[in-house]
């Protein structure tokens, strides 16, 4: 397993292809450390022997300890401790731990391939279980690029004035494939070492060009990232754990990339598509399961902690607000424990949550997550909006007044005071706060996504038959 | 195990002691045949060996095998399966299955008559596995009367203006106790064979002599029941499944009654008054992670069918509908399954589902009961609401014209359509549909009352360190 | 205007055609009682000095006082007055006062036929206002029939598999016309004087034969009505004002009517269908924003009083609940306000209240009525859905029993005691409560119907445009 | 009736008392232009003569034409007027148009200086018209400065351990008086003119000290305003009107600052105290029933926008997305309109809105706001949080892509798709946007001081009396 060191080395080493605001970066800028410094936990956290069981498994092909992060999951067990890592990881950080999207796509990719193999006699699990076997040894950080810019959205990709506006195959060789297009969203993109590539949908014969699936060095000729980066504000003088992690998203595109056959997991293979698309959902819903909790831990505490401080803490409203959060944190959570529980075994030994469980628990965190935000505000008050700079407290001109005024319980130093309200203000008023909302919302897939999977997977005849036989209508 | 033939001839055998409407009547009274035949669905499954392995369990006392709703959870497989064995039970209803207090209210004493002895060198324990080894021989049907008519609610037991408004001992003899008081909302009482009596709450010292428990047979001398019955209006000609079922609640009136102390459970130990108080509620609440979801299961494939009948099923709305309602029944559930995963056992050896988990899944189903209901009318339309009586549709004058004009979707009969609507009129628009309503919200324990169980069980405090370690606070 | 007395005496004296639950009853059957108590006061209101101004209004067109349920508004004065009167008439009644729909039909009729007449050259108009002079002088009550019973709902009225699935001219004759069909939902028609016949949606030109509008006596020759009546549990002892009430809807069958052309307000003239159709809504709705918010204050009421007399009045979740409830009642009239006074003329003279207004106001409470059942049910506690009947009250064996054990707070009688939840019993687990939910979502429009209105009605262009200017796009 | 010049020439020649981030800026500094730019609007459209009816009124002392902002409402037209223009001008600059508050405060005073007057025989309202004759003569832009930092909430003011905790007289001289403390959330105050001290809350006779109201110049000597400024993002190319405003929110600290007595309006005259609180509180609150709207406005236009642009718009998720905020806007608008028709007349002649109708619309708006921006979000997609920044589409080396897979709708250019996905995103994801959801919450009082207001405020006695009416309980 890789030090964070080895993983910082290098990020530093590799081409530098990635745009910010109409600058060329390297990935050892300092406006991507908030990325870098969060997934460098991973590695951390893995070495250190407390957390050996949560953070590492034994892998499937070559019974090496690596990091759980690599892992292809083999029994419920391991789903659990997944959901529960992610969780304990997402707290750590105070946000996404963001390298869930890399384990989900492999994972996906593991069943899939499989039933290619198996059901069209192509060779694409053994291109994957090498590539497997290399990102385990590797203990390589990979994004998963799933979403295409789309286009017109009532159009399919075959139909787009532009057919690049869902990336495609354009050219197939004796060596590999040509392909172009973009992917947008990929969170964690620019300082992952891979990227790995899904379909975004179900497709039609007409779109075989456009169901393809590989996976390719973030650096890799041909592709450019044009990224959007989102740091909590920087802190000159009040340094916090919180603020010392952030994220960065990229819209990732493939100008006439090479990709060789080892590389590639599906070429063509259109009624494969829509599976390998609803799987990667499924594994990244359930990641969902572990990290939206852990979001809400975040709210939560800081909402427990502003009512100690503002000395409300008893209040039945307060408690309300708090009755709220954990159990919307603890139906997600509990959820996907059920959904652990109850996954299924594929033909490749993959375990798969059940996908009821994971879209209903995915969902409800979806829905819940601009209203967890509005309790933090309520039991907060406006401060968090009219908190100001941090300069301020520093000032020798306004200082004193800074510190005079913000005393509120007893017991409670001006400076904890600070630190509590300009903590929340980061959770509230701050781009990194609406990234967390839309997040919350679209990330793995938005609510109406799951609303159509939950009544799509779900046997709504038996209940129909229910109702029939408990009213006596026979057919 | 008991036939159901059994457990009725026993009812008809006992002493007369309910009243409904002025009345004193006997238990093979017609108007309890809805409450009877639900429980006799209890026996003839257990019986049938396509579901033994879900209804039955293996005594841990005898060895012998007994019905699941007489049975001490042994594991967390005993909980997961008597969670899937009410919510198939309910299913089979189309509504409460009732039996579940008695065995909640079983496992809630074997722990805490455990706990009693261990800490004060008592000898409930040993009462109470004599008095469950007969239990589960005479494969018996239990009450739990938990709930105390309460009087002003703003005082304890012992400052009630009349000491009888919280059930009490109001006198200890060599050969047992004198009871005084009553109890409400005891659902099954009048078709039960005995009678388990807890605390509502927990006791202060002052509050000793209303820290009781015990148990006896339901017409004991000294014991009056005065009962309201739930069926669904009485249908002459169109007869279904859902309208055999219904149930009753009583207020059980104890007049003096004497308890021998081989069945006192509880007498004056006013410390474990909020355990066993607690324990119950929490066993009681984690059968509601069965039960509730079957209801949902009801109304959802009532949305499922009406929509069909009225030739919307495809339309988004009706989508989102029924994907709210799997998303409410599967969270609730599914949390089920987290606490039984995550449960803990007891010194007694019983196994206690997650308090926090148990919370918030009941939580969930009491907040969203009249949701639920909502969804199924907006789906249905007014029709449930203005249904002519089932007369109408048989009378010559009026027959032709009701099933001329209930015709919808082509290839629906009209009795079908009738049978849809008729039954979707009970699930609405019937006292019973009332009843569900507030025992959806009030059963086990009301929304503000898991808020407050919710709260005080959570670790917030590590939520607090969570949110302090964040900001870099350190005190 | 009429007495109480002749409108009870002109319903025994009309023939009988309404049937319930497979028996031909008069309208004197005491089964409708309670439906005709409720229009009954609004006879005695209006003869009544105190409320002069409210319950009557001059007519426009022929300057006597008339009851104001017989008004054309003229104003938006007679508009605040139309909602205010129906609040208060229908807190009187604890629930719908039903007489507002014939009011509301005559309305819309007076603003479309002037409209037809206007843009066709037909006559319409002339024979309205000669109905109408004869409903003002005879104080007539109306019964307003739109709803068709509809058959397939995907299907338009001339293509469904029997064209009588929405009511229809069969024949067209020199002195009037022969319909055939049948509405449903019609709320008061077993004991009103006349049934007003309007389209219950827009209607292409296939289905002119559909685009019908008309008035007829409710005894006339070809109609028959199968009804259903919600009356509240008929009380023995305890008598209340709540239980004087009730209503009945029927399916109102016409079986080829005979309708002369002096009493036909639209015959084929399809465009206007739905203008006449929606316009209805419009006044429908405008009058739901003065009921909705009467049956919310009884709610509140309730809930206010089982709070005190649970001795919580001062908890922090009760006042919660109350500033629930005000705001949904108070947001719902005050936009109702808003609609009357920011109303338009038509060219007849007819104050049109705005659409916008009136929608959302409509749908503020129809998605709102559910919860405030549930709010009550939260508060109340468990014991109206477990209140024993009220013979047990009243029966030597039990009656001390029931008077000791429902005491809560001092000084508040048992009797009171038990009136206050043999009330909220009633407001709750009772089918009348059933059918106030369902109701309260579909009466007038089910919200999904209002969110179509709300959007086709609105300027949503304007908004475009100001987001494309608040973001400089130019086009 | 100043210019926008002569208002930024004042703002200029003021003395600099404003700290940014720890540093003494000018009133002209760039950092508040956004701000700035918001209150010139109000200048520059109250001398366009197109919104003359609007903008402006004629003063009740004077009887010269001044801007409405500077007005007495002397009817219910005043209050309608002056909520549509609030409207009309927050809609114009895309958000809070700022200067209400100052208008709201001298309503408040203007009422409660004359009660005082009247029951004390005290002279503040003679001093309170000839400040507001100056007032409305140099068309001032005035700070409302209510909300005290507050110290211990469960502490009042005269108990906390720093008596400034609450701005408090600590002497009173012969020629004015001298106060202490600090007024947080202070809107506007680093570019008004002048800052309108009222109370936050009611006082006991121990805090009279702390019962003060007056009047100072915004840079009066002792005042020091620290501050945050919430800007959206500055654009260098992508210019739009939306990102040209923006506000700042003062701590405004009081350091021994002298007040002549011509321009206090209340000293310790306590009883009145919570009197001018709350009437601050309700015209305030009127006013959000005109801006929070407009808010709406804006958000519900990008709904509609971005879902024409991504062209889903007549997908029926969209209509019910678009039918929700149309009812929260027009629900809190309607009621507002309501609260003015019910105004009731001061006895100073100040027309004050009904509280109850003005409190729930208030409220309505508050509990709506979070829920407003996951609906833009829902129907956005994720691209608001992932939209890589500005320079990246002016970069010749990604322009070119950016311009390429921003495409979506035929005909949409890709610079207006850029706009329209520039602005949500400012709209979502910005620290504005944050400032923006808890100012909705917070701004004029939170929902819990709503919730309080409104059950202090109605008459649920008369709802209570309704209950027992219907329930047949006498006393």
């Amino acid at each position: 397993m890789r030090t964070a060191e080895e993983y910082r080395a290098k990020l530093k080493a590799m081409r530098p292809n990635v745009y910010m605001n109409g600058q060329l970066i390297g990935r050892d800028d300092p406006v991507l450390a908030g990325g870098v410094n969060t997934i460098a936990e991973t590695f951390d956290l893995a070495r250190d022997p407390a957390h050996a069981d949560l953070m590492t498994a034994v892998s499937h092909l070559t019974g090496k300890r690596i990091n759980r992060f690599c892992h292809i999951h083999q029994s419920p067990e391991d789903l659990l401790k997944k959901q529960e890592m992610t969780r304990f990881c997402c707290r750590l950080v105070g946000g996404c731990i963001q390298r869930c999207m890399g384990v989900d796509a492999l994972n996906a990719l593991s069943v899939v391939t499989k039933n290619m193999d198996e059901q069209l006699g192509t060779q694409y699990h053994q291109n994957f279980l090498k590539y497997l076997t290399q990102y385990q040894e590797e203990d390589w950080v990979g994004n998963c690029a799933q979403t295409d810019v789309k286009g017109d959205r009532s159009l399919r990709p075959h139909q787009q004035a532009d057919p690049d506006l869902y990336l495609r195959v354009v050219e197939k060789r004796a060596d590999g494939i040509i392909v172009r297009g973009a992917k947008a969203h990929n969170t964690i993109a620019p300082y992952a070492d891979e990227i790995i590539v899904v379909p975004t949908r179900m497709m039609t014969e007409k779109d075989a060009d456009w169901a393809v699936a590989f996976a390719m060095p973030a650096d890799a000729p041909g592709i450019t990232q044009v990224i959007r980066v989102t740091n909590y504000r920087r802190r000159e003088q009040l340094q916090s754990p919180l603020t010392r992690y952030g994220s960065a998203d990229s819209i990732t595109v493939f100008d006439d990339v090479f990709v060789p056959w080892e590389r590639v997991f599906m070429c063509g293979e259109y009624p494969f598509a829509g599976q390998l698309a609803s799987l990667f959902a499924t594994y990244h819903r359930h990641s969902y399961t572990g990290c939206k909790p852990a979001i809400t831990d975040v709210l939560m505490g800081a909402t427990a902690l502003v009512a100690e401080y503002n000395g409300i803490e008893k209040a039945p409203h307060v408690r309300d607000a708090l009755a709220e959060l954990v159990a919307t944190a603890e139906l997600v959570y509990g959820t996907g424990i059920a959904a652990a529980v109850k996954s299924v075994k594929a033909s490749s030994g993959t375990q798969v949550p059940d996908i009821v469980f994971t879209n209903v628990a995915r969902y409800h965190a979806g829905i819940n997550v601009y209203r967890e935000h509005e309790i933090l505000a309520e039991i907060a008050g406006g401060l968090p909006a009219t908190l100001p700079p941090e300069g301020d407290f520093y000032n020798p001109e306004t200082g004193g007044y800074m510190a005079k005024y913000i005393m509120r319980k007893q017991g409670i130093s001006a400076e904890n005071q600070h630190r509590c309200f300009r903590m929340i203000s980061d959770l509230l008023c701050s781009a990194h706060a609406g990234v967390v909302q839309v997040a919350g919302i679209h990330g793995g897939g938005s609510p109406i996504m799951e609303r159509i999977a939950i009544t799509g997977q779900y046997d709504l005849e038996s209940k129909k038959q229910l109702a029939k036989y408990l009213a006596g209508i026979e057919e």
